[in-house]
C-alpha cells in the first residue's frame, strides 16, 4: 500500500519537473529561455517550426563545455608529453624554447612566440598518426589530474552544458564542437565526454599526410598549423564542414563572437549563448581581462543582440560532471 | 477471391526479388558481391558484424556517382558562366587564358597551366556567398544540357549508384561523397540528387572568410584552391572531416587509388568498388588514357586486392536515372 506521505510528496512536484531536459540548470530566466527556444522550433504548428534538417548547434570547446584554465587543457597536455620524452631522450630539447617548456618556464615559451609554440606543440602532435595521437590524449585526458581541482581533465566538462547537448539531440539538433582546438585532441574524448562522434567535430587543424609506409597504408600528422578555427575562422570552419549556418550556438568568449554574431544574423528563429565564468568558487571567475578566455565585446553587445549570458554561479546548481 | 493465375504468379517471383535492393544492377557477381557484404557486416550474430557507428561509407563524385565526360561538369559549369558574364560586360576578359576560356579554344585553356585553370574559376566561384554559389550551380545542373546526351546534368547521375547509396543508408550506413570537385558544388544537388546532406560531402576547397559587409555577417568564397582532395589528398579529406577509416569505398579512377587502398587495408570487413567505364552505348567507354577519369594503376591490381570491379556494360541494367 502506498504511504499518504508518498502521495503527497507526488503531487507536490510540479509537473514539468517530471521530464526536466536541464536538472544542474537553476529556474532562472536561462534555463527558461532556452527551453522556451527549443519548444518553439519543435513545435510543427507554429510559425517558428524548424525542420529537422536545419537543427543544427554548435559549441565551442575551451570555456564552453570544460574548463580552459590555468591554460588550455591541450597546452598541458603538450607540456606533459614534451617532459615524459626529454625524460627518455634529453636530446630532443634542441631549442631554447623546448627547454623553456620543459621547465616550465613560460617567460621563456612566450619569447618563442608562434613558431616556439609550433616546435612544443609538434614534440607531442607530429610523426605521429590520428589514431596512436588519439589514444595517447584520451589515456591523458583521462588519468592525467588539473594542478588545481585535483580531477581528471576528462571529468573537468560541464554537467550543465552536457545535459544541454543531450537535450538537443533528443529534440533532433545535430550538436557540433566548433573549436579554436585541435581537432584529434577533442575527438579523442567527445564521443565518450559529450555524445558527439568524430564527424561532428570541428577543430584547427595540422598538417596531414597519407603515404604507404613498408607496405601499410597510413595518415600522418606532420606537424604545424594548416587551419586555424578560431575568430572569424569559426564561420569559415563550420561552412567547410557543415556547410550550414547553424540556429543554436553557445561560446565563452570574443574568440566565439564572429560565430555567433554570424549564426544569429540568419533568418529565422535563433539562439545565442554566452557562458559567463562568474563562479570563482567551484569554478574560476574571469571574463574581460587575461591570456584565455577573454569576454570583453561580448559582454558588451549580448544585451542588445539577444544572446543569453549564463551566469555560472547563479543559473548552474552543479558544475563538473566529475563531481557527485 | 483472388483467381489462380494471381496466385501462381506470386509463387513464381523468387523470394528475393520482393526486396531486391539493387533493383538496376542485372543479377552477376558484383551485385552479389555487394548485398554478400553489406549481409555479413550487418547480422550481429556473425564475427565480420560492424556496429552502426563504424558503418562509413565514401563515394568518389566525377565518373563515380555521375558522368565526367567530356569534361568534369564543374568545368563546363564555369565556362558556361564565363561566357554569360563576357557577355554582359566584355572587359572581364582581362587575359589571353580568359579569351581562350570565352572561345572554347582548349589549347588556350591548357597554355595557361594552373593558374590560368584558377583563374577561369574564380570568375564564378569567386566573390560570392556559398548560398548564392550553391543556388547558381543548382540552376544550371537542372537546366543547362549535356553536349552529347541532351539530358540535364542532374539527370546523369547513375540509377544504380543512387540505389546502393540508398540501399546502404537503409543498413545504416552513413554515406560520404569524397570528391576531388568543389565541395559547394556537389553540395548544390547532393541532397536531391543523392539523399546526401552538406555536411557529408567532402571535396576540393578554395579559399574562405568571414567578414561583416555592411553590417551584414557575411561568408565569402574568394577564389583559389586551398584543399585538394584528390588522389592522397582523399584519406587526408577523409580524416579531416569525419575522423574515421570509412569501410566501404567506390571509385573509378587512379584519383581514388590512395582511398581504396587505404580503407581496404584496415582491420575487420572491407569493401573496395570501382566503376570501370565499359560502355561505349549508353555512356562513354574509358579507363587507362585520356585527361579526365584515367584508369590503369587500379585496373592492374583491383583483382589482387580483391576490390569489385564493375563492368557498367554487364553489371547495370539501367545507367541514367534520367532515362524511364
Amino acid at each position: 500500500m502506498r504511504s499518504t506521505f508518498v502521495t503527497a510528496a507526488l503531487v507536490a512536484i510540479p509537473a514539468y519537473t517530471l521530464a526536466d531536459p536541464l536538472p544542474s540548470w537553476n529556474d532562472t530566466d536561462a534555463k527558461a529561455a532556452i527551453i522556451a527556444f527549443v519548444d518553439s522550433v519543435t513545435d510543427p504548428d507554429a510559425d517558428s517550426f524548424v525542420p529537422v534538417e536545419d537543427r543544427i548547434a554548435t559549441f565551442d570547446n575551451d570555456g564552453t563545455l570544460w574548463a580552459e584554465q590555468p591554460v588550455y587543457f591541450q597546452g598541458l597536455y603538450a607540456l606533459d608529453i614534451l617532459r615524459e620524452k626529454a625524460e627518455a631522450d634529453p636530446s630532443i630539447l634542441s631549442s631554447d624554447v623546448l627547454q623553456a617548456a620543459n621547465e616550465g618556464d613560460m617567460e621563456g615559451i612566450m619569447a618563442g612566440g608562434m613558431e616556439g609554440l609550433i616546435e612544443i606543440i609538434n614534440v607531442s602532435h607530429a610523426g605521429i598518426t590520428p589514431e596512436d595521437f588519439k589514444a595517447s590524449a584520451h589515456e591523458w585526458l583521462t588519468t592525467a589530474t588539473h594542478p588545481s581541482s585535483g580531477m581528471t581533465y576528462a571529468d573537468m566538462t560541464y554537467q550543465p552544458m552536457v545535459e544541454l547537448l543531450r537535450y538537443l539531440r533528443d529534440e533532433d539538433f545535430k550538436t557540433y564542437i566548433v573549436s579554436g582546438g585541435g581537432v584529434d585532441f577533442i575527438r579523442a574524448i567527445a564521443d565518450e565526454a559529450y555524445g558527439i562522434p568524430p564527424w561532428q567535430v570541428v577543430g584547427s587543424e595540422g598538417n596531414t599526410s597519407y603515404s604507404v609506409e613498408s607496405g601499410t597504408p597510413t595518415v600522418t600528422k606532420d606537424g604545424g598549423v594548416s587551419f586555424v578555427d578560431d575568430k572569424e575562422g569559426k564561420p569559415v570552419g563550420i561552412m567547410r564542414h557543415i556547410g550550414q549556418r547553424p540556429i543554436f550556438v553557445a561560446g565563452n568568449s570574443d574568440g566565439d563572437f564572429a560565430m555567433l554574431e554570424w549564426a544569429t544574423a540568419g533568418d529565422g528563429p535563433r539562439f545565442g549563448l554566452i557562458v559567463h565564468h562568474t563562479d570563482g568558487e567551484r569554478e574560476f571567475a574571469y571574463d574581460r581581462e587575461g591570456h584565455i578566455g577573454v569576454l570583453d565585446r561580448g559582454l558588451d553587445e549580448a544585451e542588445d543582440r539577444g544572446w543569453a549570458l549564463v551566469d555560472m554561479a547563479n543559473d548552474w546548481s552543479r558544475v563538473w560532471t566529475g563531481e557527485q
